[in-house]
């Protein structure tokens, strides 16, 4: 598998090749990095957890919901098991191992699936990372499939400990909707780390500018494009709430996924006033910066056009003509002296009049 | 509770953790700051008022309606019981106490609930203030609920004091238009206090620029950012007025409720003109400063590059050669002087010819 | 009264206080500035007109056509004796007096209620100054009212004279679109007008441009601002007309109203247009300016670095060491003199190389 | 008649006088312009052509199809006459002789009227002229009125001297959809030749930019907007051959408006890519010459920098103190001079580390 | 036939001329360079392939899918007789000549016409370059159209000699979604080109930004203009997949059109992320510069500055007045050299004060 750019994620798919889950492929036998499965199987009153690795588990016994967390998708053999077991579309397999998706959500006949993407601080190089969840569900079972162990889903682990919890007593489409939820909470908690980060440089800007500032603005700025590539696809996406009837989605738990999508769009107006505040301090930057170097540049060549007419006139009575009557006199010197002291008293007149320092 | 931040509240509910207003939840039990309430019984005929701390009380009485308007939104036991006596929906209360909501109308079987955001000028330090009201009303009761205390409903309560008012001879949802229309109103006041700085600066701008005058654009480009994130999404929200069939709403109000509809329709013009006359004012500002700076630079360079040749003569007759015919001439000192004369008149000529001044 | 501001007409009726034309209130008694009025009572065989200050007559003949024009709002009084006598509904009374509406055109049982912006050069001062117009038409009325006395209507007045004129031959309609005819016709002078200045500038920018070029460039884009704030409401307002069955608009009339709606399209394309040429002429300005003064910067620059060398070797010679052969040598003037000329000619021919002037 | 101006036509009708072409009106009788007439009349079988100056003729034959194209329209009693012929609405009379319209198809019972830019090449100032063209149609006349003499049509002209060709055999709509696929052709002509100008700037710019660049740029710009201004309300306007179902149009050539429907998106597709490149190329031409400019500017203040210290050693040397014990010295002179060169090679490494020349 | 240009490829047919697949026309009869054509004809179980020169067969059998591939569309003659076979729309023949044409797509009784870009890496000059492909599918037959030859199906002919390949045992329809699919799929790799550069440039920008640098920049984004031109009108277009029932288009195969239409939308969104990048890259890049350039210029002008200053003093007492008492002192010398040192020191500490440096 190809090494991870930084913009673009790899994909398994060449080129005008066939779907890489298409009945008729026969799948690379490459040993890619084991996958780490995780597997809830609970109900109000039972609770089993089971981890393993290249390997997953499901039952499908009527009473208990199987929540199916998977870590990585390069093991393509074990992606293609829940075609056969779970009746999954190729097309959505396919989804699912190409990591470069827009958040999407797409109604099966026994499943619906979702992808959207899940943000988190890199706290070493503190900067956002982004990450593809692919969550599918249907009536008993919820799969969530990450690029990368290591998730914002721990909550939700600590409330499945709980048996009188509401996670535990409602039907699969509450577990989406509580992880939904956490990626989506998570998101504030990304949009508060980067108000700070603003409100830290809108001080530092008009106290002391300097070339740190404007790179850590065009930083934040860089992170904002990416935070809204992940999240304004989903103001389309989760209308879908507004208009499915899918038996998939209980009439209580549809206006918990409503008030989802209010939390998205309070999201995407404070990245908005963010990308507002962020160019204002742009400008602010330009303009200051500009001010004082312009500041300085006024002050420097004020002192050297002050000194140019004086140093002319040393100049002059340094020359050596043998007929120079003025270096005879008595008070040559001084009477120079004086009318130097005269020209620069006339010319700083002069600027403090047309008020250039 | 964590310290009130400068663009984000904080939140009550911690990411993936249950909805605080979860039957199944213990909410903490921490000592908040106290809650003030104050309540208004009234009909035509008659009118009570209540001041209480951490409580309120709502009697349910058909004739007659409550106003109960509720300063700070800490205590989560007291909002809880909100759902207790009046059925209020969770996730209403939910949005009641996290103060980063969009403005919004929710519509119950019971009950409308409006988010909108009060701002007001903080005279002090002379910047505008931003609160969230809760506003929800049934049959015969009205509760705001606001973050703070202090608000701009006097002007209302003084009317409640007068029997034949309007507002104590019609139902509830007069009341809810009557705090509504004033939340908008106080929005053109603001737009008053910011188009007159503008109008201040507009002045100082093209008399004499300094960078004062650009950080006080820049700082109501600030304000007008946040004031627009704020109102914007009325345009959006208040559309509900049109298609509601509420039996909350009478006919009569419903105009009322469309005339406010229109103020904020005129709010945003004024708010999008603002906007284009101060980046306007800020080209004006760059433009004027790069002049008045190339003003300078472009008189003092002449200075200098007048002065420099002069200076260069001035020292080659400063040599010290010991054969340097011109220094015996009788008029070498004169007509050197005369020389450097003419190349000075000469070069202010060409640079006149050239309207470089 | 308070005084006129720039951007904002005063409100009467203040934050939070009930309407002011609400049948309980007590409008203040203050003796406003006089109301002057104009009635026309007309048909096709007959004409009177009547001038009067602080009163208006409506007399009721199903035959004849009132118009009634008035000219200033300040007595409240006076407007309020509009709804006792044609049923005007008080929010209507309201946005008359309220000067800082939006267009709109409302429809009510009894009558239509337009607002409009006039626009009129003010020659004095050579800008653009706004009015609002209120115009209201039932069965055989037209009424009007304007902020101040002064109008573009005399071509009307005139023809109303002429007992064959189409105006006097129609109904309440067709005088209503006489005066938004002419309204709209004088958008189209105002423009010619900035069309003319643009043109202007345009010259002036590719010849000489100067700090009172930019000003202008600055001022017509403002007043543009103003313009459009005007008149883009009314692209949606006029849409009206497209879809209403009132009573009031007779089949014939409806399409002279459709071709204002054109008219509407077409003033704002070309505002659009001069819009984009004038911030073409803002780029021009800046590139023009940088590039004069790049010219300058750039020739000063040079001639200073040609003589500092040429200054340095001067200084050499200057030197009053003991031990310099060269001021001994017979030719050691003219070789120091001949060298400078040499290091010139050598730094002119790399500027010219290099394409440096 | 008034001058033409450059951005408006004038108007024949004056704010607030009724239309021109009003019955009641008496026009003007000026003697204006004349105005030349070409008539064809033909079908599969034979042609008639017909030219006069100030009249027009038009039999009303059912078997044959009338083409009566008029150049000029001052003539306003001749553009009448059309009205009493053919039953013409005196609006479009109104919109035919005001020549600043926009682009747009009335549908009326009897005719279809359509007004459209022609744009050609004015070779001689290098620019594009605009011509407003209306085309009306009925049953079997079509008429078109262009501003001036001078027209793209030709080619139409030669196919009608072809018995055989395709706009013989069939009916008026066929020599409509041929007169605007050839205005539209020839917008294609003018792009083309616009985008050959923007391939030579582009060129120019990497190579060698100056002030006739810019200056180039900037007019293709203005260019574009007036073209931008003519087409794009045509993207709306030929929708109607989606929805009309006019009996004038038959079934199939209205696959042929629809493919002219798809050219003008193409045309405008490539308007904007030549506007996203002219604006790439205006940023890139003012980064190359601010770059050109502090290349000189970096490498003119280098050269100036390390010769002051230099001039500042020779006139320390150059005091006349009678105790300097430095001049006395045997090799002062050289040791200076070393000194020198040894400051001005620290300065240059300085330089070269710094990277900054 | 004209040269190639590089915005417009040049149009056969003349402004005004007829269609030149027009029955009536007798189209010349020039040599045009040969057109390649590639067929194959296949179903599951057989597979013949054939090239030729200048002329393509059609066997219609209902029980084989033919593919005829074609280079090259200048031979209009051969173009035309696709009309004689297939019964293709002369219209249609017409997009298909014209190279440059909007991606669409048409419905006609017995075929679907789509037009889309095809767009590859010019390896040598390291552009992407745009082709246009005309695919035509009707029950049983697929016929594409290339400009040129060279193309990006290798990886479907390879496929087709899999007579167990789901290529060789689907319908029609099948193939040209694969030949979409592999359109499509070369958008990614270009995509992941130009952000390869974008990295790379982003890495040099902040370690040494120069001129080229920018250049590189602006060329991206002139590619990213033609990429957006090709791409983004496929949003709109492949939309038809969802609203067709054309029964050329098999339930099983409207899936795999549908998954494509989300990889166009991913592919706008990446783009329009790019050019985010870009644009903030150019401004980093604009303040880097600006920022090194003042850097430079403000210590060079700091040296200039102190010395002005020094060489004033040394100016004086090199002046050769008679009576200049310090000339006599003793320690008149070292007293000089002293004060000089005092002054630099002391603007050099005022330099520091200020943070000028």
């Amino acid at each position: 598998m190809p090494k991870k750019k930084k913009y673009f994620s790899p994909r398994f798919k060449q080129v005008g090749q066939p779907l890489i889950f298409d009945e008729n492929v026969t799948r690379p036998t490459v040993q890619y990095a084991p996958i780490k499965t995780e597997t809830f199987i609970y109900n109000s009153e039972k609770l089993n957890s089971l981890v393993q690795v290249d390997e997953f588990k499901y039952s499908d016994q009527p009473q208990v919901i199987h929540w199916i967390n998977i870590f990585g998708v390069e093991n393509l053999n074990l992606i293609a098991r829940l075609k056969d077991i779970l009746n999954i579309d190729p097309l959505t397999l396919e989804d699912i191992v190409h990591l470069n998706q827009r958040p999407k959500i797409d109604e099966f006949s026994d499943y619906i699936y979702i992808i959207i993407k899940m943000l988190y601080l890199d706290k070493e190089i503190d900067e956002i990372k982004t990450e593809q969840i692919s969550i599918l569900w249907g009536k008993n079972f919820v799969i969530s499939l990450q690029e990368r162990e290591g998730d914002v889903f721990d909550p939700i682990r600590k409330q499945l400990q709980i048996p009188q919890s509401t996670l535990r007593n409602r039907s699969a489409d509450f577990l989406v909707y509580s992880l939904l939820d956490t990626i989506i909470d998570y998101y504030f908690v990304i949009l508060e780390n980067l108000s700070d980060k603003i409100e830290d440089l809108d001080e530092k800007i008009t106290l002391n500018p300097d070339q740190k500032t404007i790179s850590s603005i065009l930083n934040i700025k860089k992170q904002l494009i990416y935070f809204r590539k992940s999240i304004t696809p989903l103001r389309e996406t989760f209308r879908y709430f507004q208009q499915t009837d899918s038996p998939l989605i209980n009439k209580e738990t549809l206006k918990f996924f409503m008030s989802i999508h209010d939390h998205v769009f309070i999201a995407i107006d404070n990245l908005e006033t963010l990308k507002d505040l962020l160019s204002g301090m742009y400008d602010n930057y330009l303009t200051s910066i500009s001010n004082k170097m312009n500041q300085i540049m006024k002050v420097l060549t004020i002192i050297a056009t002050i000194f140019i007419p004086l140093t002319f006139i040393a100049g002059i009575y340094g020359m050596n003509f043998n007929h120079m009557p003025e270096l005879k006199w008595k008070f040559g010197y001084p009477l120079s002296l004086f009318s130097m002291a005269v020209i620069s008293g006339v010319m700083i007149l002069f600027f403090k009049i047309k008020k250039w320092f």
